[in-house]
C-alpha cells in the first residue's frame, strides 16, 4: 500500500502516453489531511530540472502541500524557461482538479535530460489521474514512476499507533545528493515542520546518501515526506525518526538492488576510520573504482584494486598508515597489513550481495555504503537509453 | 628509436618468463654519460609499490641515475618488506652487471598489484638484458614494459642539436596522478638536475595528468627523465622544455588511444573558465561520468549527461552559471544556454576521436582533457584480468 498505507491519503497512477512502452506514466499522491505537513530535500547538482527549482522553492516559502504529481517518460531538464513554465502549468492542472492552489502541489520528473514534456498528453492524463485516486492507489503510483527499473519499489512501517510508507525509483544516475531517484513518503503521525524536515534529512543522509551505484549525479532528485496527522499521534521523540530510517533504508536497499544492469549489490563497510567522513570517503573511492567494480563482477575478489582506490583519499581527509589497512571480502581476509593476506581462492562471489569490509585501524568511525558491480547490461542499457 | 634515440644511451628488452604469455618482460635503459642527471614524478596515491618508493628516494638524495630496470608481469605493489627487499635486490644485480653502484639503479614495475616478484626469474632476466644492451634497442624497451598495451608506444623529436625520446606503457588504471603508467625519456641535451626536474613536472601537469581514461588512479606511476649530455648542447630557455611538452604529448596521446578496451578517444575541451583549475575540474568531472562514456560508446550525443556531470562541480571550485553553459560535440552545438540547441541528429560519431567542447562564458582559461568511452571490451578486459 506504500504511500497509502497511512490514513489520509489517496493516490493513482495511470498511462498518459508520455512512454514510448506505452507503461503508467502520471503518478498522483493527495493529502486529505487534516495537517498538510511537507518536507523535502533535493539533488544538490548545480544543474536541476524545473520540477526541482518549483518543489524546492514551494517548500522554501511554505512547508505544506496538498498533492504531489510526479511523471516519468522526461525529465524536463535543461529546458529552459518553456521547462519551467510546463512545471507550472502542470502544478496548476492539479490544483484546478483537486480544487486546491498551485502553490500546494509539489511536482517531480524523471526520464530522459533535454527534452520538453509533451504537454498535449501531460494535462489530460493529470485529469485521468485524479479520476483513478484511491485510498489503495499507493502500489499504482509507485508502478507510474519507474523509468528502468524493474521492478515498483514500496516499503511500509506501522507502529506505535502511526504509519510511514514510501515508493521509490531509481536505477541509474544513482550517487546521492542525491540518484536518478524520486522518492515520496507519507505518514500520518502528527509531525511538525521542523522536525518533519529534520527528520528527513537525517535519513537521507543515513541512507539515500549512502548508496553510490554509479558515481552519477542527477538533475531530478527529490524525496519528500507528507504528514496528514490523521492517525492523532505525536510519537515520542525518536520513534517516528526511526520509523522513517527504517523505510528509507528498505528503499534505498531496493534501489541497489535494481541498479541498472547490476548482477552484484556490494556493502562497502569502512571500520577503523578517524571520523565519520574519512570512513564514507574512503568507501565512496572504492565504490566509484570502475576496476573495482568490474573485478566483482567477473567474480575476482581483486583487493589491489580497493587498495589503489583508498590510497586516493588525500591524508588530511582521512588520516590511516596503508601499512595496516586490512581488508575482507566476504569473510575472507585478503588482504591484511597493507599486504598479501588469506587465500582469495576462498572467497566465494557467486551470491548477488558481497560484503566487503576494510579496516583502517585510524579509529572507532564506521560507514557502510552500498554499491553496485560494472557489467556488460550496464554498459548496454547506458549506450542504447535515448535511441 | 625511442630512448636510444638521444646520444649517450643503450637500451634491452627481453624474456625473463614473469608473463604467462611468454612475450617480453624485462627492460633495461643504461645512461653512458658523460651527465647522469635524472628526473622523476610519481603517482600521488597514498598506497605506493616497492619501487616507487626505492626510485623516489634515490632522486630524493641525489637526482643522478645510470641506468632504470623496468619489468612488466608483476607491480610489486603492497607486498610489503619482502617486495622493498625484491626491489633493492634487483637495483643491485643491475648496479653488479653494470658496475655502477645500486644507488644509482632506478626501478619501475607494472601488473598484478599484491603479488610477489618471481626473483629466480627476475635475476637471471637482468643478467640477460644487460647482454642484450644496445644503441639502437629503444624500441625493444618499449616492447618488454607492456601490459595490456596493444601496441609499443614510443616517442621522439630532434630540434636544434639536441634529441629527446621516450617510451610509455600504460592502458587501465589511467588516471594521473598518474596512470598505470611506466615512461622513460631520455636526452642528449645538457641540463642541470633542477631544469630536468621542472621540466619534467611541467610536462607531466599538462600531458599526462590531462589524460583521465577510467578515473583510477595506480600504485606504479612512474615517469622518468635521464639526460646524458652527451650532445654537449645546452639548450636556450624554452627550446628544451617545448621538445619535452611534445614527446609527452605523443606518448600520452598513444596512451589513450590504447586504452583498455575503448572505442572512442575523447577530447574535453572547457573554454570560457574562470581558471584553469576550474576548467581542469570540470573536464575531469565529465571524463569521469560513466553514463557520458556510455553514451558516445553507444554513439549518443547526450549533453544531458555532460550537463548533469559538470553540474557536480563545486560553486568554489569552478563558478559559471547554468544557463549560459554552451555544448558542442564534434562541431554540431547541441546545447545552448543550458537547454537545447542543434539538431543532436547531425552530430556524426563513427570516428574513433571524438571533440566535446564546453562553453562555460564565466572567463578566459581552457584546459583539454582526454578520456575513453566505456565499453563491453573494458568490462570483459577488467573483469578478468587476473584469472
Amino acid at each position: 500500500m506504500s504511500v497509502t498505507a497511512a490514513l489520509g491519503f489517496r493516490a493513482s497512477g495511470i498511462t498518459a502516453g508520455l512512454k514510448a512502452s506505452g507503461r503508467p506514466d502520471i503518478a498522483l499522491i493527495v493529502n486529505d489531511g487534516p495537517h498538510y505537513v511537507a518536507a523535502g530535500v533535493f539533488t544538490s547538482n548545480r544543474i536541476v530540472a524545473a520540477p526541482v527549482v518549483h518543489s524546492r522553492n514551494l517548500l522554501k516559502q511554505a512547508p505544506q502541500a496538498k498533492a504531489v504529481v510526479l511523471n516519468s517518460g522526461c525529465a524536463n531538464a535543461c529546458t529552459g524557461e518553456v521547462g519551467m513554465r510546463d512545471t507550472q502549468m502542470s502544478a496548476a492542472k492539479v490544483a484546478e482538479v483537486l480544487g486546491c492552489k498551485p502553490s500546494e502541489v509539489l511536482v517531480c520528473s524523471t526520464g530522459m535530460i533535454g527534452q520538453l514534456l509533451p504537454m498535449d498528453k501531460l494535462l489530460p492524463g493529470i485529469t485521468q489521474a485524479s479520476e483513478a485516486l484511491s485510498p489503495t492507489g499507493g502500489d499504482k503510483a509507485a508502478e507510474a514512476i519507474m523509468t528502468t527499473d524493474t521492478r515498483a519499489k514500496t516499503a511500509q512501517v506501522t507502529t506505535e499507533g502511526f504509519t510511514v510508507g514510501g515508493i521509490a525509483k531509481g536505477a541509474g544516475m544513482l550517487a546521492p545528493g542525491l540518484a536518478t531517484m524520486l522518492v515520496t513518503i507519507t505518514t500520518d503521525a502528527v509531525l511538525d515542520a521542523e522536525r518533519a524536515q529534520k527528520a528527513l534529512e537525517e535519513a537521507v543522509r543515513l541512507t539515500f546518501n549512502r548508496v553510490d551505484s554509479d558515481g552519477c549525479m542527477s538533475t531530478n532528485d527529490t524525496v519528500l515526506l507528507l504528514s496528514s496527522g490523521a492517525s492523532g499521534v505525536q510519537p515520542e521523540p525518536g520513534v517516528f525518526e526511526d520509523a522513517l530510517g527504517n523505510v528509507c533504508a528498505d528503499l534505498a536497499r531496493l534501489l541497489v538492488g535494481d541498479a541498472e544492469g547490476a548482477a552484484h549489490d556490494i556493502a562497502i563497510q569502512v571500520v577503523g576510520a578517524s571520523s565519520e567522513e574519512a570512513a564514507e570517503a574512503v568507501a565512496r573511492a572504492v565504490a566509484r573504482s570502475n576496476l573495482f567494480k568490474c573485478a566483482i563482477f567477473g567474480r575476482d575478489p581483486n583487493w589491489g584494486r580497493i587498495l589503489s582506490a583508498l590510497g586516493t583519499v588525500p591524508e588530511d581527509v582521512a588520516p590511516y598508515d596503508p601499512q595496516r589497512v586490512d581488508v575482507s571480502i566476504n569473510g575472507v581476509q585478503i588482504c591484511r597489513n597493507g599486504g598479501v593476506g588469506d587465500d582469495r581462492e576462498n572467497v566465494n562471489l557467486e551470491d548477488r550481495e558481497v560484503q566487503v569490509r576494510i579496516d583502517l585501524h585510524a579509529g572507532d568511525a564506521e560507514v557502510t555504503l552500498w554499491t553496485n558491480d560494472l557489467t556488460h547490461d550496464y554498459i548496454h542499457e547506458n549506450s542504447a537509453y535515448s535511441t
